[in-house]
């Protein structure tokens, strides 16, 4: 299953505490509902030389789909900030992993999709304070 | 006087706003009484070149105090994260100046002040674009 919001809420919460407990400096967007209508990534990290803005999805084991408005937006962010775009993925049992959205399996829908056997690929939290694939 | 909460929040928006108008990749920290209890930055902004961590403060004309911890926090987040940490100071019928914070005046009791005089001193948005002073 694709994690519930609840839940979903507890893993970005663990995703910044993570990111916190490294030394990097991070910021989570304001929860969605607030006054503003624009895309914004989950969360902002930087270590001082590297900086990502970064898509959290969680889920119990299921694949991780994202919408290509979400990624075309996360896209749209990292560019006008100037970070790399990522897709923090975490699976139950498993740890966060970081995907370049581009390099993700797309869809016949033209969705994005990150399945747990795809965790290799990725990049570990460690990795990713020396720098993007 | 010192601008009131929901003036000072209201305020915070018009700087989200004007960054994002200018094309900056920016994030206001969500509301303070969140989950976590970490000294942010009130925003975040990039324009893929420069990188900014920004306290916004507001006056009707009054000069604006922040405290030293207000100050060493937003130093330290700067630091850690990588951008140039500044005090965005807004004054009515006055533009969104910023300063680096080490080059406020120091009060005897090493809070650090922002007078509406001083607003030469600082740097407008535009200003910001082309990198820090």
């Amino acid at each position: 299953m694709v994690d519930s919001n609840a839940k979903g809420n507890r893993r970005e919460r663990e995703l910044v505490n993570l990111l916190y407990d490294n030394d990097w400096g991070v910021m989570r967007a304001p929860s969605s509902g607030s006054a503003t209508e624009r895309e914004l990534p989950d969360v902002i990290a930087g270590n001082a030389e590297y900086f990502y803005v970064i898509e959290a999805k969680s889920s119990s084991g299921d694949p991780i789909y994202l919408t290509e408005e979400e990624v075309d937006a996360l896209l749209f962010f990292a560019e006008k900030f100037g970070g790399y775009a990522r897709v923090g993925a975490r699976f139950d049992r498993e740890k966060w992993t970081f995907f370049n959205p581009r390099a993700l399996h797309r869809t016949p829908g033209d969705n994005y999709r990150v399945k747990q056997e795809d965790l290799p690929d990725g990049q570990t939290l460690e990795e990713l304070a020396t720098g993007p694939l």
